[in-house]
């Protein structure tokens, strides 16, 4: 059976995407609502960081490590100076990662000296958000993603935040993929009665790359039959943007609009925070579909997140992913690629404006 | 000293027994009737299999990973038509690995294709277990052995599974083991009470090798005078059968039969699951053994694994074993050659037919 | 901004010191009231140790390993020969790691033979302290330390023991280091009010470091006022001696004296166990002082454990200490060098007596 053995070779094992090689990209790494005076701890592309505000109240964003004995800064406070103080013997430090105060030191050296400033990151607020740059102490080369904001009055907006036992395209890929949602969540989302054929569009830009659906039913289900009572036709978009935006569009009609927008986080390689941001314009009462439909979010989240960690302990059991595609993965193939260029350093930072182009069109049973 | 510390040079580390090396033998994966429609997910050798029925009823063992996402297929269910279905994207399954459906895919491709199948591994169901062949995608060298039956009509029979935290050779000696009994059991099964002069030769075939005791009094102890509350001698064989047979027999007069099977199935190079298969004929009703004996045998059993979990640790602090043996450590010097000589490919799978030769009597104190 | 981040590259990462290579010292194992008949397991550089009292009340020290199967000794018992008996087949051990027993086994072979001596430790009780030296089978080239024991006849004495998460360094820097007891201990042994100028002298011999605070005023905060309440000026000096003991020493006026021995025992290179000796002579009831001051000493000692642990992580996740220090971290980088130098064996293990000289004076607030 030498033959079969050879036939059946696997594909060959990836390596895992380096997240620490993504660094020249703005991250979300927290709520601005949650960052006060008091330090956090947020790691960001395996880097510990320390956000706080500064007397002005501005962020900061500093390596989590005193550089004098390698305490992480977040276990210290706040000073009255509006400098982070390091909890275990005082030494100063403001938002630039500049020291500026080495208590009982006494004579002209005191403050500022070389090797005793800490990397710092440069940082955004935009969107209720605080982004943070991934390479110390540079000038970002451009300004925050857009995504996360709602797409204009009128629209309510729900953001949860979880994180995931997956890789970023692991992640990125789930929060995007259509044919899964018939398996996993079986009945809370999609019914795996009649199907119908779908035509998708797949278009690709320099950072990005898109799905629309095509003919596309009211989606079965609990959620469909909220979203549209009397049926019809459904816009959709999947969309991933470099190097951590997931985001799912729906239009029915010109009343019902809901944006999904998934700012996808890596804490390590294999760790991934989602901070959900959900806007919607609805038919029905706001009022109504906020407890309906959270808890119904949540636990097809929560039972993604338990496909991921199985899926993320088998790869890791394996030593490395060996994924089968067809062409209905329409775009977990083309996440990974420009994950990889991104990695390589063989992409420039985009800023969202290049040509989409189409790429493939395929046909589907949904 | 350095006189001394030269001769107190220990052995040469061993490294351990690698047994996804001992992949040419049948392994029992699960007891038959803990096999229905629900997948199972089981570890043979290192490797990770999902078993289950398809809808004839035959059991079959795949790798526990789709080869679409790398979700372990053990999380799916059986489907309508018998296939074994991916829990994350509906992929579905045979019995031989083949992929019959990818749900949502159009056209001839659909089902099997190159890149899509999953390494199957042959089973049997012989003796109340399901076997599997550890190497996958080949026929079997032979059948499962003959070991787990009971040895005729009129035996009871009791199974018992247990995980060991020990390498396949420490667990196979153990099982095998007369003379840690008077210490790690103390009272339980051997007093340290009187001693006497035992004689015990050891045979050696090409797959297995066995130890007889001649002149064994009658064990002290609870399990002695139960076994034979008018001493006498008793007839006494230990054997061990490659790759994983761990057997021990006891005959006193015609009337007392003994027969406890250890079928050790290595998790991995430092677990063993032990299917303890105890099969007997006694001049005591069985309806009064079986509430006495189950729990004395469970506590020995854990006691072992006590060690066992010890020795292991050790082992792994210090980089390897250092064993030191004596000639009345019997069975564990050959257990661990004949494992040795297996994990080498230099032994060819045995029928058990072999011829036995004597190797050593030894004399010894018990 | 090349420029910048080249200026700002970290020191470069140190390895930390290796304590298996600090084997030519005494550490304390246990103490004497702790050891008994029944066998202790105790890890000193890493080497996991079995310590038992032979049937002369000798304390024993050897390898926690049986030469047999692997087992740990510490998991036997004191047979009634004295021997310390293996748990798992009985083998008997005395207190230089000889063999005396192999149950079962015959003739003149029995007992010791070559391969079945464990390595052993010497030991010496002194000061309430079993005292093992850290290379086995050799003869130790000098005599404990004397440093646990109380000055003088009148003194109190208080022993606690504490396992910090931290190298041997670090602990021993924390243990003597002034300047974070105004940060880390706030308000429970130093304010962080008004500042006064001291001078300290740091005095550097063979096998030590030694610092002495001059004009240093009285300690505010409770334990000052416990201590002086009339004020006045303290004499202290903090000592550290290789490998492993730290010492404060606080005199104010012929009245009080107070000396905190800290003997650092690495239990592996990021874990250290302290034996605190805490004698004093005051001017206060130890009966009062006793319940006052004990677990005020122990909240310190945690605070001290918590900031370790954080600071040994933080150096694991960054793959080595970055430290940069200025000329009041006055004792630090002096121990980082004796410890290189012992672990590099460039130290003869020094007998205490060798010549104290001035290598720095220094001026700071405190």
């Amino acid at each position: 059976m030498a033959t079969l053995a050879t036939k059946l070779a696997p594909p060959p094992t990836k390596e895992h995407v380096s997240v620490a090689r993504l660094a020249r990209y703005w991250y979300a790494a927290c709520r601005s609502r949650d960052l006060h005076r008091k330090p956090q701890a947020r790691t960001v592309i395996g880097v510990p960081l320390v956000l706080f505000r500064d007397a002005a109240g501005r962020a900061g964003a500093l390596l989590d490590r005193c550089p004098h004995r390698n305490i992480p800064l977040s276990m210290g406070r706040i000073a009255a100076s509006g400098n982070l103080e390091c909890g275990y013997h005082g030494w100063q430090f403001d938002g630039e990662g500049r020291c500026r105060l080495v208590p009982g030191l006494q004579g002209s050296e005191n403050g500022e000296a070389r090797g005793r400033r800490v990397a710092a990151h440069a940082t955004r607020e935009r969107d209720g958000f605080v982004w943070v740059w991934g390479e110390p102490d540079v000038e970002p080369a451009c300004e925050p993603p857009a995504f996360a904001a709602a797409p204009g009055p009128g629209y309510a907006t729900i953001v949860r935040v979880l994180d995931f036992p997956g890789t970023l395209h692991a992640t990125a890929e789930n929060a995007l993929d259509v044919p899964h949602t018939a398996f996993l969540h079986r009945g809370l989302f999609r019914g795996s009665g009649e199907r119908n054929e779908i035509r998708a569009v797949v278009r690709r830009g320099p950072d990005r790359v898109e799905a629309e659906y095509i003919g596309e039913p009211r989606p079965e289900g609990f959620l469909g039959r909220l979203l549209a009572p009397q049926g019809g036709v459904v816009e959709h978009w999947d969309r991933f943007v470099l190097p951590s935006i997931a985001q799912v569009e729906y239009r029915l009609g010109s009343e019902n609009h809901l944006l999904v927008t998934s700012l996808c986080t890596p804490l390590d390689d294999f760790t991934t925070r989602m901070y959900a941001v959900v806007a919607f314009r609805l038919r029905l009462p706001t009022a109504l579909i906020r407890p309906l439909v959270t808890p119904l979010a949540m636990r097809v989240l929560r039972q993604d997140a338990a496909v991921l960690r199985a899926q993320t302990e088998t790869v890791r059991r394996f030593g490395g992913e060996q994924f089968v595609s067809t062409e209905i993965d329409l775009l977990g193939p083309h996440i990974w690629r420009l994950l990889r260029d991104a990695e390589a350093g063989s992409l420039p930072a985009a800023d969202g404006t290049g040509e989409l182009a189409v790429v493939r069109e395929v046909r589907f049973q949904a």
